[in-house]
């Protein structure tokens, strides 16, 4: 038997492609698919059977495109009215090869989430391996908030009784395989460890360890952040995503070309470092750095809109690309192009074309202003659970994700230094306050990792 | 036949293997010499025999290294005493495969100067293709001026004799081949067009449109820079440089690490762009932006001391070491280690370890400060050439590479505007002075290019 | 300037990829036209104009496949009526970046031939380069024979003209750039050698020797095949081939699979070695060894029955796939699937499928059995040159492209030695003999070369 | 954490690459350890620590080459006198990173086995990992018969012992890391499913489910083969191997240059496939289908005498010399050089230089053969297990490792058809035939499974 893992970074998203024989099957594809298509190529073998653990909301499924390529059957979960594939019952099974695949009902993430047991004959009935969807990640379980605070206890005893009823019986001794690893937006506190069992998630799942009335309390009680994006993902996957074909190969823009396609209103997104682009970029642009694209891009940029990258070099282009199109941002028009190698941003200056720049802190910059007793505010852009963890004295705190809807709050004429965790999302919501205009804006460099490790104190 | 042009770029140097029926050789190795072992294998080739061209001064020849692979014999031309290889006579005859090769005494560049003529046997004598080394390039011709003034006048007349009475002479219809193209520092006027034959130079090279008298002249009155490391790279090839293996794979840093041997006196050499170093770096850094490790490194660095690098992200690594193995830095210690493909900094200012920052001008910034009458210098640091054809009123000109040794020449306590071309070399001046601790400098973005394109006057 | 050969061995075919600032231009793309868009990608290009030297008849022009991915002209010869892209007339130009390309109606091979200098306007009028599609080989000229013998003569007049009078006048010293190298079906003595000028040419190609009375001769008096599928590349190339798209990806078949697909009329190709496939093969299959594809494919194959493969491992597949498509064989329905890395007749034979075998001969085993007055027949099936050059006593002359048709030449009933060079077109011609149910079948490993070595006399 | 396999097919030999933070541990390298450094690098991490966990007799273990290149300390299991790396006792802890790993003394396969498991603290004391090495594999467990039969009930207690009082406590939900897969010659029964559990193991693995008396008995009772290389093995396990430093790179060799190698006694292996091999073949040699290396090669290649081989394409080499190094035969001199990517043997009959050839059967041409009462011998050469399942009516039965001492038992002068699963061991049979110089020697294509499928009757 054929087992790879195929994890998909930024949006911490794992898929799963099995095979036996000549037979293969995929669990929850991404959108650019041509990752599983090699593997079958590689293992000569046919895809038969895509199934999809739950309409998932962080990331455009990438079922109906593998399914053009490959022929394959869709297939989702009961009671929600998908425009394409088939709908299973509970305890459907299905076969590859000498493998067997039961799906379970397992509403409670969402109503029509479903797992997978892996079960190989010979060893009798008792499966393999379990694959979980956002029911059960390694160290947590999945969020229950999606469809509203009303419907939150209902969805939490629902997951309660399909972790406890339905996928721990199975046996200590089954291999967990969920939907996502740690960095998941769909859970705050997946483990960094990919390896896990059914036993071991009995034993040390910190969700698992308490009695169903208080895990459904916790659980109404979690607070996430659900970006706007989620809707159109949510759109996309349930009436099917358009068709990707091939990954967008944008092309290189002169920085007169690129200008030439600001004006209409394209959006420029900057995914150099916090130094680079602090150091200089153009007016307007968001700064999202590479890494951060599938966290952040969901935030921010308009589906309607063209988007134009800056980039470190052209090495980078592939993988920008590669984050927005599992967004659904199919739109890329260009990326300033700097010369083969070089960062689009020399292009630019050498033209003359103006560039700005943001004031950048060190900690102990930021320390001695703040003692001076300085007119300068500290904007905190983390998340409500990090800066419950510790801030600094006197600070705002706004989420990144919010900040552009919330700038009223914000005196006026003041300026502004943002803090993260250690730079990146500060730079962005430093980008997010000059493009409002603000005048005097800082990002604060090492953030509050770096406020901490100098020993500042903390509220 | 199989004929490769293997280009190192940086360097601008291009090196030959040729190869026919199961017999390869190989005209001016470079030092990371895998290339050739590779296109030997590839080919079911053995590599018998090495030719140089001449003592090179710029690179680290790779003659013994690739030797030490192959068992290859190495050739060098007569009249100077190599501590390894065999010396050639004018006229000598080599064959390999169906092919044959002579060498050809064409001193000027530098009296053991060779060329090599390649003849296909089934066409009679005459030659296909010329490889000339540094005596005959596309659109220019070898400098004479390594052996000082006083020689320069005979090597000019010997270079005359040698292109017009030996290498003209072998038909216009014959390929040339030269040790380097555009942007090295053995000629300044090499043609971008790699492609050329002895017709095309006789009619349209500027230097053989000269009489002999001329062309003396004219390459007696003409000034490149030497760089310091010449002296280091000549020893280094006359006695043949240290043994390399394998391209050198330095370590990971953690921030602890790297400022623990940055103490004894460990050289930082930081190869992002302009911006982000502007934006934040290490004190006592030089900045040398990647490509510019070829051209810059051989100026500044020393050989006795360690070198570290801070890279923009982990992929750049190979390249900068091999750029810097090609001059003979064989110390570099390792770098600033980011976590996989983040740039080292966010690791060292996360650790709340102080970081530097750099003012950065557009050119509008700059014409707006020297409009207000500011007491700002602007440090030109281009060549003398690129200062001749045009430069902003009352600036200072001092060459990059003497920046270091010619610091107190600037005023002290006013503040600095470095600017070169783009604003590479302008930011590696910058960082010379940072160096020394001048308080207020700034790297004009864009640079000249930019100055002239927002239609500035230039003096 | 960017200059790229881009060879596709096999058809010995060049197409050139030139570039310039911003600008790429292409002439004589081929189908699987990926090469060219990589290289304007990494170039940071934009491919603006593609060239047709001419109508090609040996392989299927990429000119439309590679202006559909990009939006560029395409542009060929006059008097000739395309269906698609534009009419150039004589001396037209154009330019790409800093340079400019000038099109020379250069007739003779055909009646619409182009040829294309480069010109580098920094350096005046002088071209160059010269790109000579099938005017102007490296030691040797394009044929005539296309429009049949009674244009010959009028062809040959033009081609003379075309080189003397327009090519050989642009200068010694410009490079020659054909669109063939050695091996192709388009000139039966092209150099090894690559690398030419015209000064070379005009001292060296035997063609060129000629007085025009002589050459008209000699072309005229020239024999070369015709393959039969030069008629569909011909009307292929008129009317614009149908769209590729991508390179066909044809699925692993089990042995079950494969044979239903042979039933209805596809044809078998084992592409391993001759002695692989006279130890054991399928019956009815076409043994093509994979890089005698490009050459026999197009005598032997019909472009309306699906084709099946036979490979030595699927590494094989990508290799075969695109030879085929060059020639316009997109029906490639499956390979015979081997398990990963293994031959795929292996599957085949576990199975219990019978398979056949052919007798393979040493040259030793031949020469004994021929002595023993045996009633071997031994059949050559090399070219008309190469049976004139020396064949064994008593031998049959049929040329493998032609074996088919001539069958019944051949008599019944006793047993055929097939002699080639070395063995690979003596292993096809045995494999046409096997699907034509002659029973005792030779193929002489080794062939004529081996003969002659081992001083066996010859006619 | 990061958690990586590596494979080594053929072996299917298993190792592990653990990381935390900046710290890596490496359970059972390979010798061809560039895998493991790539890792490091990729990961930014430096390996600290090598576990081994038992002086393996298969392959020749990597640890002290690693070693070399990483100053990683080698740890062993005590009771034996290792000349290299250091002894551990049971219980003994170490950690990389955050993680911890423990060595549990897990005598059995031999007395200085070990496990080891994975802790991660923050999870308490409760292993999630254990890497078993040869003492519990999925669906098997180790041997105990390499004491020798005297020992083997004492250690078949021990391995009993060790699994059910020190492997199986740790808990159901623990993830099983053996070091081996399907396909060793470590266990015959490995299940080709490579994930398992302790849970799954205890409730399927067929050895587990017996008392420890039935599973004394079950041990003692199994028979393996044990080549005799397993000895030089032990050996260099003991003792430290010979170091590699870089995987050779043996030269392509003309077939003059083949020759001459030949003569002193070098040993030719010829890689191809049944049926190339079966068509034609240079004289004495062994064939060993690719993949059948690292299976075969133990058996019969001395250690003393230098390797030639005879390569499908060049493609192969690597493989192939990957494949010996890993059994330690480092003496590979080169292989018969066919030109690019063509297979040797066409340049050694292109030679007239002599082949040979074996005869090629189907099943149908066998039974009709047995059926007209032919003089023909069946050898079957599988293992006993394999034979015992059903063979044909009359054959003889030759495990193919023992042939080559076994000669004498077969009859002078009859022709011998060889025979195995599918016909890769059969050739390998019937080139020792070959090489003792019986006359008529025929391989059976399809082997066993065709036979079956043919539904020809089995005794």
């Amino acid at each position: 038997m054929i087992f790879e893992r195929v994890r998909s970074e930024g949006l911490a998203h794992i898929s799963y492609f099995l095979g036996s024989d000549k037979e293969a099957t995929v669990i929850d594809p991404r959108r650019d698919c041509q990752v599983y298509l090699e593997l079958a190529r590689r293992n000569e073998m046919k895809i038969q059977h895509i199934f999809e653990t739950h309409r998932n909301e962080d990331y455009v499924i990438g079922s109906r495109e593998l399914a053009h390529f490959t022929g394959a059957i869709i297939y989702h979960g009961p009671g929600l009215n998908f425009k394409y594939g088939e709908t299973m019952k509970d305890g459907q099974g299905f076969s590859f090869g000498k493998m067997k695949l039961t799906a379970i009902h397992t509403p409670g993430h969402t109503d029509e989430s479903m797992s997978y047991t892996l079960v190989d004959p010979k060893l009798g009935d008792q499966p393999i391996i379990v694959f979980t969807g956002d029911t059960l990640f390694v160290g947590d379980v999945g969020r229950i908030d999606l469809y509203g605070q009303v419907e939150a206890p209902r969805l939490a005893a629902n997951l309660y009784d399909s972790i406890f009823n339905k996928i721990l019986p199975l046996g200590d001794g089954v291999i967990l395989c969920p939907a996502h690893g740690t960095g998941s937006v769909c859970g705050g506190s997946i483990s960094e460890r990919e390896q896990s069992t059914l036993g071991l998630e009995r034993l040390h799942n910190p969700a698992l360890q308490k009695t169903k009335e208080d895990f459904i309390k916790f659980k109404v009680a979690e607070r996430f952040e659900r970006p706007p994006y989620f809707r159109t993902m949510e759109q996309y996957n349930l009436e099917g995503p358009p068709p990707l074909e091939s990954l967008p190969d944008p092309p290189p823009l002169s920085p007169r070309e690129f200008q030439k396609r600001m004006k209409p209103g394209a959006v420029v997104v900057d995914t150099r470092t916090p130094s680079a682009f602090g150091g200089a970029h153009i007016a307007e642009s968001y700064h999202i750095w590479l890494r951060g694209l599938p966290m952040f891009a969901g935030w921010l940029l308009p589906y309607d809109k063209p988007i134009l990258l800056v980039l470190e070099n052209r090495e980078h282009l592939e993988m920008a690309v590669r984050y927005l199109v599992r967004l659904g941002y199919d739109n890329v028009e260009g990326y300033l192009c700097g010369g083969v190698e070089a960062c689009g941003l020399e292009a630019w200056y050498e033209k003359a074309i103006p560039t700005e720049h943001l004031g950048l802190l060190t900690v102990q910059e930021l320390k001695t202003r703040l003692d001076r007793s300085d007119d300068l505010i500290v904007l905190d852009v983390r998340s409500e659970n990090e800066w419950n963890e510790g801030h600094i004295g006197g600070a705002l705190h706004i989420y990144v994700g919010h900040l552009e809807e919330r700038l009223n709050e914000l005196p006026v004429d003041r300026p502004i230094a943002v803090i993260c965790k250690v730079g990146n999302r500060a730079s962005l919501g430093a980008s997010i306050l000059r493009r409002a205009s603000r005048r005097e804006v800082y990002t604060v460099l090492g953030g509050m990792m770096a406020w901490q490790k100098a020993d500042y104190s903390v509220t």
